[in-house]
């Protein structure tokens, strides 16, 4: 997407063909930081400390890793130390782990001369990959917001939750692809943007992106969301996922549950935008099953801002004694859910839903 | 309530029987600092500047501040001037317009120089009365936690909502009073304190004071309360009120709502603390007829908090030129509400459960 004006990846090749370029996500939304990675070393860091998060783009910078190593040492030993250097980076991160194995089986049958090309090659495609899923599935949701401005013939209000914009993604986003891609058609939209405590995500990440982008929209406190459903105020709120069940239980970032109570209370749609690959076929359940990871307390009883005189800081809200607690997700049981936003169309969130998409999974 | 063992109010008087003392709390969570009040202007000053705040506290300090005023011209003219003053302050304090009228009606028809000590004395009545009613309160909402804790065997768990506890009255506080009360009676609770964003009442005043007087508890995102309620982390839910309509709707700080929805969902009961003068008779339909507040949008682009070195300080959490919005209040309808706790019981959330308990006003 844009970033005032000027088109933008969040990860992207310099013009010397070799270097990796990403922006330094942890210096947003103060700062626009474009970090060089030269070596998997540097790759490694950028996901570890997390210059670079969200699940699509955690795997696109292992795939350049994985190139940026073979520059390094493109033998078997050379590639296989890679991969677990990248793995260990971030163990639970599924697409990470998907991404090494794509390099790993379209490298290790060639040559150890072809495989530099080949791996920059294949880490493109990824990327490419990534991006056409995005826009796919942004074209099925604006076709939704499309419907509800042919409906309603005035600006149409869509609520946000956490950060699913293409600053997780390669491109476009999971849940704003379909708000960029009905803004690019001249829709007249706004975004309600969470601010998504405790890690302000919305505050600091959406809010960023649509502004760079030029999207009309307002930050608000996680808390107020349902007066404005009360009030008319939201005609559709769009999340994204980080696990959706084969029964269509969306687990996404803690909050999104009671987004969708507010949303089904007061007859506002409420969609979930999600690439294929982040469903979970081997759960059905998912209040019951997904386990809910639990962050630091530090992340809620600390925040991060920029102070007046420009300085970036960590600052305590909580008085010292106070324990925090800080669960990272919840689970929206599938019958809040209007409907599920993939690449190849929307869903009912249901068994049955799902299956019709990818019959493939059976 | 306890301050590390020694009982305090938020409001007394001094040992020279005249000046008045109160904590000022723009202060905390991270300083306990008392302030001594003079004169009518050191009264107005403070509840302008919010160094107290929560309208039972707020109409305490007015009640007080016509004493001090009285001190200084206790002729009708001066205690005409000190009753402008001081509704000035905070004009849409219901609390402050009613102990100003119960001020003058004290002493308007009395000798002017009997004025000064019937302004002391019908002042002290005042706050006296709401920790009484407080206190009333407490133990009827106290024995809701006992039966929960009869019926369970172990610690329960209660959720609130940004901070109707002692800070925010005279003493003993609303939604936490029956806290305090069972707390006290030795039954085994724990709080989980939304931190209450934007304005982060809950982790900065609610977790202050429960840990002050040493009442187990944790700070959580506001987020987090249905992901603890879909897992039997909550056994009930106790909120204040700002405003309660004569149908038995709801006024109180933004997210109020989308709790009870929570709650509704997964069965825990919800209630609400009030003290009958907060009961708007003249209001039935609280989601249409109640005027909700927008306040300051750098509440929400901002927080304040304590530097390492401990300074504090405010920081911007949003991307320069992000707007963002504030609306301080939500209404939760009556439908939502399992029981409305007060000074005479608990009665149920609606015109007939109202009409019960406050025969009165039928």
């Amino acid at each position: 997407m844009k970033i005032n004006g000027t088109p933008y990846r969040t990860i992207w090749l310099a013009k010397d063909g070799k270097t990796v370029e990403i922006i330094d996500q942890t210096r947003l939304p103060h700062e626009l930081v474009v970090m060089a990675l030269r070596s998997l070393d540097d790759a490694a860091r950028s996901i570890k400390d997390m210059w670079v998060r969200g699940a699509p783009l955690i795997g696109a910078t292992a795939a350049y890793g994985m190139a940026l190593a073979a520059v390094g040492d493109a033998s078997d030993a050379g590639l296989e130390r890679a991969y677990q250097v990248l793995h260990a980076t971030r163990p639970t991160a599924i697409n990470l782990k998907w991404a090494l194995d794509e390099m790993m089986a379209a490298l290790k049958t060639l040559p150890v001369g072809e495989r530099i090309g080949a791996a920059y090659q294949r880490a493109a495609e990824i990327c490419d990959e990534d991006s056409a899923q995005n826009a796919a599935l942004g074209e099925h949701g604006a076709a939704i917001i499309a419907e509800h401005h042919k409906a309603k013939r005035r600006t149409i209000n869509i609520l946000t939750h956490c950060n699913a914009g293409w600053l997780a993604t390669v491109d476009w986003g999971t849940a704003l692809a379909p708000v960029y891609k009905a803004f690019d058609s001249g829709i007249p939209l706004h975004v309600w943007v969470d601010e998504t405590r405790p890690r302000n995500q919305g505050a600091s990440l959406t809010a960023r992106e649509l502004n760079w982008h030029g999207v009309p929209h307002t930050v608000i406190a996680d808390n107020t969301g349902g007066h404005l459903m009360q009030h008319g105020m939201v005609d559709l709120c769009i999340v994204g996922t980080d696990r959706t069940t084969r029964n269509g239980d969306v687990c996404n970032k803690i909050g999104t549950y009671l987004k969708a109570l507010a949303a089904r209370d007061n007859d506002v749609p409420f969609y979930v935008g999600l690439p294929s690959p982040t469903i979970d076929w081997t759960v059905a359940d998912g209040v019951r099953e997904i386990p809910i990871e639990e962050r630091s307390a530090r992340e809620q009883t600390h925040i991060f801002g920029r102070t007046e005189d420009g300085q970036v800081c960590e600052v305590q809200v909580t008085p010292d004694g106070s324990p925090a607690v800080n669960y990272g997700f919840d689970v929206t049981p599938a019958r809040l859910v209007t409907g599920l936003i993939t690449e190849r169309g929307v869903c009912e969130a249901s068994p049955e839903g799902l299956r019709g998409l990818f019959p493939e999974r059976a």
